[in-house]
């Protein structure tokens, strides 16, 4: 039997990523939806290869599009307006969500239903809609595996094991390009210097948080929202290597640390197979690669973005998503070369402050809508905002 | 309900480990057995502290005086002629063999219809005796946990793993006190000075074992024996802090790299509780140990014992005895100071290309009066040559 996989978001990188992981294990691999937003292209293109009979795109305009374009064709093409059953008739085995941003919690609230597996890089969902994810996954017995490196990391290592076993756990970070740079560069950079990130390739925003550290204040609090370990036992480690993801301890006196080349394809190939090992091509464990790997503490003034974690909470609130959209909107600030990196943190410190915002880490976020009104206020807020 | 222990070999380093580890845990775990060789003072000792019932005492001359010393008192006392059913009236929970050498190995046998669980550190009785042991672990469903800190290791990450999911397995070695000296030292450094191990406080012959690193050539061996892995799968890594004990690589693209502090209480501490994770004191993960561990490859030169992983089988036979007895022969006249520390190896490699002794390499040890016939025949033989 074939692994029937649905793929959404499937022209970002994590669906290029499963994609050549299909391509390699066709006989074992079947996509059966892909998604997109608005690379109607690049989804023709995709679904041609892999012969996919359904294709999703959520940008009505290039809905209108498609169905032009593959006039005649076999391939069923289907709107956000549609609903999932008219497509999966049954649970598919797994479901990827390659989607970035608060855009991806809808679909993702969507398929938990229609599939048994879902895998997830999506921060932002994780974080802001966690509350309602997990309700789903516990009402439809459906799995999740986070595809984070961090995170998949930690839940590899912890899968049998409860709060009580656990003493610490330490999520790397790259340190990114300011590493070994003085302070007052932060105040100087250019945004195409900051999104050059020494050892992941990624999306400039993803880039920005990584170089001044809120990337893992966002990765601690995904982490804690999923797994059921205390904030307090969550630490962070500079690692400039990114060899090593986490290293956990236990109680029981042993430590155990997770390492793998810096491919996100290799979380996200395990993700699929689960418990099954199945074969990866990947670079053999060498001692001059272990020998002398970096593992040091955050410099606070540095990096002050880690002083939020002291902000955060274990519950989930709407304040998450005040965390979370204000960071995204500094930062576009930041792209637009309107503030400097170092004000990111700065403004976004200042507004989490707000009384007016702060009344939210009281306020479960119980649906969608709420979490989408929050997005807008904090929005309107900072746009308002003189910066 | 608590646990049942026997210790064999209570009075040795493993002994006083475990006993140590009972003295904090009496709610949890009783000692209904404890054996010595010759200790009587040290055994009668604990005895009386941990309120042990039945003593056994494998040396006659020191039965005899354990009799009269311990009149009147409510402690049975066993001899080595003494069967364990007189002893032991059903399974105990968990035994652990703390005796060193060959002479663990009929204990160890003799035990294992009366344990559910054993755990050993008896390196030559692993090594020479397994064909015999894991026959008789499967007759009486006796399940088997390794308590050196690097077995136990590899049996900690890969319990659930077969020979199929993995692809490298590293062990590591402190390199012992020879390591940044130059080669010649070998010729002239006395057994004083080789014994002082630099991270683990152990016995003498071990000692000597870790400064030519014969100790990792037993270790592989060992574990060639007791896991299913394919013998060329197993590694060594000099890494001289000793916090890392294996790096195993998966197929799967993951590597896993257990770490303890450098105390062997700690795997046999987990070796009781087994799958639950119990509170051990232990230092927290530190940035500063974690940062420029070191990990390199093994000089050949300066440690020509490593070349006789080529000479070993995965296979049980009565070359393994052989191997094992003729080392232990010149590591005595090594620490007589009848040969030099390099000479151990030299003489060992020679003497096991005699063809008398290869003629061993396809004979099963299918008794332990083979095994301790090739003992002897291999001791002769040493004794007899001129070295």
């Amino acid at each position: 039997m074939k692994i029937n996989i649905v793929i959404l978001g499937s022209t970002g990188s994590i669906g290029e990523n499963i994609l050549d992981i299909v391509r390699k294990d066709k006989k074992n691999l079947k996509v059966v939806l892909l998604t997109a937003n608005k690379n109607y292209k690049k989804l023709i293109q995709q679904a041609k290869e892999f012969k996919v009979k359904n294709i999703l795109i959520y940008n009505d305009k290039y809905y209108e599009f498609l169905k032009v374009k593959l006039k005649g064709r076999k391939i069923n093409i289907f709107s956000r307006k549609t609903k999932l059953n008219k497509i999966l008739k049954k649970k598919v085995d797994y479901t990827i969500c390659g989607i970035s941003g608060l855009d991806g919690l809808k679909p993702t609230l969507d398929v938990i239903k229609f599939t048994k597996t879902i895998a997830s890089a999506n921060k932002e969902s994780i974080i802001c809609g966690w509350y309602l994810i997990n309700k789903k996954l516990k009402k439809y017995n459906t799995k999740f595996i986070p595809i984070d490196s961090e995170h998949y990391s930690i839940w590899n290592l912890t899968r049998e094991y409860s709060n009580n076993d656990i003493e610490e756990i330490i999520l790397t970070a790259s340190g990114g390009p300011l590493l070994n740079l003085p302070i007052r560069i932060q105040k100087t950079i250019t945004p195409e210097k900051t999104v050059k990130h020494p050892k992941w390739k990624m999306g400039k925003k993803i880039s920005v948080d990584s170089a001044n550290l809120m990337n893992k204040v966002f990765e601690i609090m995904e982490a804690s929202k999923m797994f059921n370990f205390d904030l307090e036992k969550y630490k962070i480690f500079i690692h400039p290597q990114s060899y090593a993801h986490t290293i956990i301890k236990f109680k029981n006196g042993l430590i155990k640390m997770l390492l793998h080349d810096t491919d996100m394809k290799i979380p996200i190939f395990n993700s699929i197979y689960d418990k099954k090992i199945k074969y990866i091509t990947s670079k053999k464990i060498n001692s001059k690669t272990l020998n002398n790997l970096n593992f040091f503490e955050v410099d606070k003034l540095k990096f002050p973005s880690v002083k939020l974690l002291k902000k955060i909470s274990k519950k989930n609130t709407l304040y998450d998503t005040v965390i979370t959209i204000a960071n995204e909107e500094f930062v576009k600030l930041f792209l637009l070369n309107k503030i400097s990196l170092r004000q990111i943190v700065e403004n976004l410190t200042k507004i989490i402050n707000l009384k007016e915002c702060k009344k939210y880490f009281t306020k479960k976020p119980t649906s969608l809508s709420k979490i989408l009104k929050v997005r807008e206020l904090v929005r309107l807020k900072i746009n308002g905002i003189s910066v």
